[in-house]
């Protein structure tokens, strides 16, 4: 670590004290001494590693120095909202190099982080049902900005990497069809539908009918729409209610994106669900966003993001399925899809600044930028995973012998 | 439940008491209620569930009784082994129905085997070794009796269902070398190799050098002499040494089969075991039974086949990468290709039979028979699984996209 004064900058602030200068020196080696600097407000520059930095983080004033010493997370997110907190060089890659730094952490500092995990949170169903709306109606027109013409808000499957945006989505929508072995006049339990894109092609291109469950208004206004204008009012059924207030028994469940807002606390209310849904030759797919391995929220998603979210690591998960005697057939790591599709939103998102800044403002516009950027830096580094598991009841017979007939058409 | 009078049945000891038929009873809950009978020394019959039994087990005297009922699973193992305990109709059909039943048995029931899960078993260098020894080291000449012609002793691929033994070891190898991505000129570590068939394969097929560990006197001597008679002595290193022993860096690692025999208490060693073999853009693959949930290991199998052996469930095997930053990109269940692979198995067992009896005994036949038909029973019933995870240090791009690859030659 290097301290040098930039010339030239003029600040009307004292000068950092020798106290705050070795703590953000402490800072940089909890973080693993990325290949960046930090830039404080009197000019002064403090490297995290030896060497050139390829990326600066001015911090702007005291103020925003000490929230970050204080709680680093969630204080470079409101400090790049607020514009207290500037950036040389470009934003993801920036978040890539912190990252991957984290590697060479302390094994301390990844051990802190964990404790904060051992905490669940109760997402209750008025609560669940708040922190969806907080994120999921923030309006169709904002969404149809960046997302796909289906409005398709999880991460798409790039056969091709080169594939657009659209083609991954349908492709996605039909790898999990695959993977479930739909068969025409067979029923289908949704939950956690979103904008109802795949409850509509599972009715769609495999023939059956489909219950789909989803607590946001918005979302499920805009699904019903669809099913109309697409004909398929009549097999598709979007219901606005809690997951947990399914009924009935069906050929197959799916769930896709949903379980990073079940919350740990209920991973055993999402499996008497699953459990009393299925048929007994009954198959599911649960597709979510992991953890490499367990660690808490990142506090600045949690607040402005992701409200009650929680993302788990495969370990968490897999208790839901063996406490109910339900096999894991298949499990497949798509994280690098979700990099490359968070990347297609993101050149989306800044196509589209301005109307988002229109429709809230500024701030919003840094703020969903960072959420953005800061999640393709996560499925890129591996801090993050996109799991698909794929399950039946232990002892069926489904599912064929092998997964020839998923790639068959390929 | 009912019981009733066989007629014409002689027996000189005294009829079971109100208590053992009691208890006898009881145990028929247990078991979920079977479609079978007791059939007991004096000619009594007690059904443990309405209507006709699909099989029947006959106790045939008082102390196998009493045994049974103190600790069912290792008794009933005992008994067939001494010809304490008969059958009518087939042993795998008998098991199948009493491993079905047990998703009806009450959940106290489970718990309380769960319990026994709790305690894990230490199996330092010297007990791994007798461990090894006392199942592995059975005889070379044995083993061929029954195994494919390259004795390979794991879960075979049936990319068609019908395929013969051979094909389908063949296959398998074949498999793991493709989920690897195996190149010409890489290294690849192996711990447990067996007879040494996938290190051979490997090198013979993928152009890859090998290093392969396994405690096995005997096994190891087999795959030497098989390594020169193929004129890949140079290429594959057969070590005599446990795994934890390993040392270098690798391109690849694989293990199959042998995870089995580590213990739950050492999987943190074999994660470190991992860490440092594997290069940054190393990937390797763990091949292994598991239950479809935790539970203790059966006690007779414990006793008499698999001393010091932990069948895992997924969940407690995941924390091994967890721990290490390796990412888990592929989960594959094979179970109904074991439940084949032991049909296979047991059907050249059985035509053997006359020679096991002369290598050992007559006691041992129905030792090993009881094996290999439990375990077709807890594979088909899926009470055991089998597992392939395909792995890759977190953040890694070693892997392609997707898993289209795999299929493409088929």
């Amino acid at each position: 670590m290097t301290a040098s004064r930039e010339r030239g900058v003029e600040s009307t602030e004292t000068a950092p004290s020798a106290f705050e200068r070795w703590l953000l020196q402490r800072l940089c080696g909890v973080l693993g001494h990325p290949q960046i600097a930090f830039v404080l407000w009197n000019g002064e520059q403090v490297s995290a590693a030896p060497g050139a930095p390829r990326g600066r983080i001015h911090l702007r004033d005291r103020g925003i120095l000490r929230a970050v010493l204080a709680n680093p997370e969630r204080a470079f997110g409101e400090g790049y909202m607020d514009g207290r907190i500037g950036l040389d060089g470009d934003l993801m890659d920036l978040l890539v190099l912190v990252f991957r730094a984290s590697d060479r952490a302390p094994r301390w500092a990844s051990w802190i982080k964990r404790l904060g995990s051992l905490v669940p949170a109760f997402n209750t169903l008025p609560r669940a049902r708040r922190n969806v709306h907080h994120h999921y109606d923030l309006g169709n027109e904002f969404y149809a900005l960046w997302l796909d013409e289906q409005l398709v808000y999880t991460c798409a499957y790039f056969a091709r990497p080169e594939a657009g945006l659209e083609e991954a989505q349908r492709a996605k929508l039909d790898l999990v069809c695959r993977k479930l072995r739909l068969r025409a006049g067979e029923s289908v339990l949704e939950t956690g539908c979103g904008w109802g894109a795949l409850a509509l092609h599972m009715a769609e291109h495999c023939g059956v009918t489909v219950r789909a469950f989803n607590v946001s208004t918005e979302q499920i206004r805009y699904a019903r729409d669809a099913a109309r204008r697409r004909g398929l009012a009549d097999r598709v059924e979007f219901v606005e209610d809690d997951y947990r207030n399914a009924t009935g028994r069906y050929d197959a469940f799916v769930s896709v994106g949903m379980l990073e807002h079940v919350g740990r606390a209920h991973y055993p209310a999402l499996g008497r669900v699953i459990d009393r849904a299925l048929e007994r030759h009954g198959r599911g797919l649960l597709h979510f966003i992991g953890h490499a391995q367990p660690i808490p929220m990142n506090p600045w998603l949690s607040r402005y993001i992701f409200p009650g979210a929680y993302i788990p690591a495969l370990s968490e998960v897999l208790p839901l399925f063996e406490a109910r005697k339900l096999e894991v057939m298949d499990v497949e790591n798509l994280r690098r899809h979700y990099a490359r599709t968070l990347e297609h939103w993101l050149e989306r998102f800044e196509k589209a600044n301005d109307r988002v800044a229109a429709l809230y403002d500024e701030r919003f516009v840094r703020m969903w930028r960072l959420y953005l950027a800061s999640s393709i830096a996560a499925f890129r580094t591996g801090s993050t995973q996109l799991y698909q598991i794929l399950f039946a009841r232990a002892g069926h017979e489904a599912l064929p012998w092998t997964r020839h007939d998923l790639y068959a058409g390929g």
